[in-house]
């Protein structure tokens, strides 16, 4: 019954994530396309590649399962990806357009990253060991990516304070 | 010119998660109210207390900026813990209820963060290192309930391992 229940749930909180890492990935072109740094175009490009190959991955989990793989609607994704929209468009042509693309890019990644610590401790609880391997993978490359936005940030700061 | 975009695009992110943070204080006693665990109320008890002092630190950066403490209707918090209401509603009396609840929190949690993250790198960017410094307490005790929390979850899988 306990493991049932845990079952939906982790199913449910699959489809999820599934939906949130399509809508993820029609975002990030327009991302790219809007930044003006060539460091940060080129991480968006990279994470566009990187996802695609999550979105497979999901696919897998969802065969490991025997069920269709299938989206939910998933409100946090939509509420995170609308107020970057919103940044793209109140700082359109301003100095601080990287900066709140930096920003919406990395609430996205933090959104990903506790769903996959989530999904990857369930399925270890599930004793789903392929699964819980494919979800950890793809923690590793979200965490990844936002080091990497993390060190592009960063870096304005250093640069900031050498011309100071 | 670049200075001043990025000043408002702080105030903006400030005001956003000033917002999020009085409704996060609305939710977590709904939340440690529905939890089943006594450690999971304890963990959304003490975070409560810690949220109300978070808050006051926000209201003193916004002191430091001279500006009027002032929250903005949030998209990303409301979609985030629509999430959360709906799993209390789906799996309420359910043996899952926990683990949607820790799931839920640790969505909060990451949106924090990042925004915690975001700012103390813009402040410090700014040269507001007063600033700087209560984001990165905040930012700390963030991390820390998030560190709670997994503890919490993978506790429930050395549980059930050890059962097994």
């Amino acid at each position: 019954m306990a493991d049932k229940d845990l079952n939906e749930l982790f199913l449910d909180t699959l489809k999820d994530i599934y939906y949130a890492e399509k809508q993820i990935l029609k975002a990030l072109p327009k991302m790219a396309k809007a930044a003006t740094s060539d460091k940060l175009r080129a991480a968006f490009e990279k994470h566009h590649d990187e996802t695609e190959g999550q979105v497979e991955r999901l696919e897998q989990v969802f065969e490991l399962l025997g069920k269709p793989a299938r989206g939910k609607k998933c409100d946090a994704i939509e509420g995170i990806l609308d107020e970057g929209k919103e940044i793209m468009d109140e700082y359109a042509d301003t100095p601080a357009l990287d900066a709140g693309l930096l920003a919406a890019a990395q609430a996205v990644e933090h959104y990903e990253i506790s769903r996959y610590g989530t999904l990857r401790t369930w399925a270890e609880e599930l004793g789903l060991r392929d699964a819980a391997t494919l979800l950890e993978t793809t923690l590793g490359e979200e965490k990844g990516a936002d080091q990497t936005l993390t060190d592009i940030a960063e870096s304005a700061v250093n640069l900031d304070a050498e011309a100071a």
